[in-house]
């Protein structure tokens, strides 16, 4: 969709933070690890001092199997998030210099 | 941000579901009356019977006094809802027809 509105944010970062208890079926990002990591995103956003880079917390964004996960707007790439280095890479790459994270990426399939 | 990566989702929706206590300072979507809105909301984009349009609720989008407040990206689009007929006419027109709706869309300022 082509618009002329302007956008609010350079970088939109939503990141799962669902958790489900141990055992449940669907798993959750919680399960995995999500909350140190975005613990870390969090304080590696505000380091940039850059007011057209925000981080919103989200309820599930599906896809509970690859988690954790975030996906960043508007360029709309998801990412899978192991470790705090992962997470170091995409604030300095993607939302520092506007490079992509090719290696973290991945597209999901609704 | 140019990039390759295809698209997951045509229209994905963010809907804050934040909610504070009655006289909290801040004020919040869900004291603004968010949650039948939001519930209205995910029944409609149900109804569209569209994969590649998804609702994902939030925590607090900041812009707290303009609630309740959506986005959608990636055309970033941010809408502040009062009735349930501007959910239905957000789901109609943009989701549905990928046209603006200008009365209901906003440019917060960070």
């Amino acid at each position: 969709m082509q618009t002329d509105i302007p956008q609010v944010y350079r970088h939109h970062v939503f990141a799962c933070f669902q958790s489900r208890p141990a055992g449940h079926p669907r798993g959750s990002c919680g399960q995995q690890g999500s909350e140190p990591l975005w613990k870390r995103l969090g304080q590696a956003i505000e380091g940039l001092r850059d007011p057209r880079v925000a981080m919103t917390a989200t309820g599930c964004l599906g896809f509970c199997r690859a988690g954790p996960l975030m996906v960043i707007y508007p360029a709309g790439v998801w990412y899978a998030v192991r470790t705090e280095a992962d997470v170091d890479e995409i604030v300095a790459s993607h939302l520092g210099r506007g490079e992509i994270v090719e290696r973290l990426a991945i597209v999901p399939q609704p």
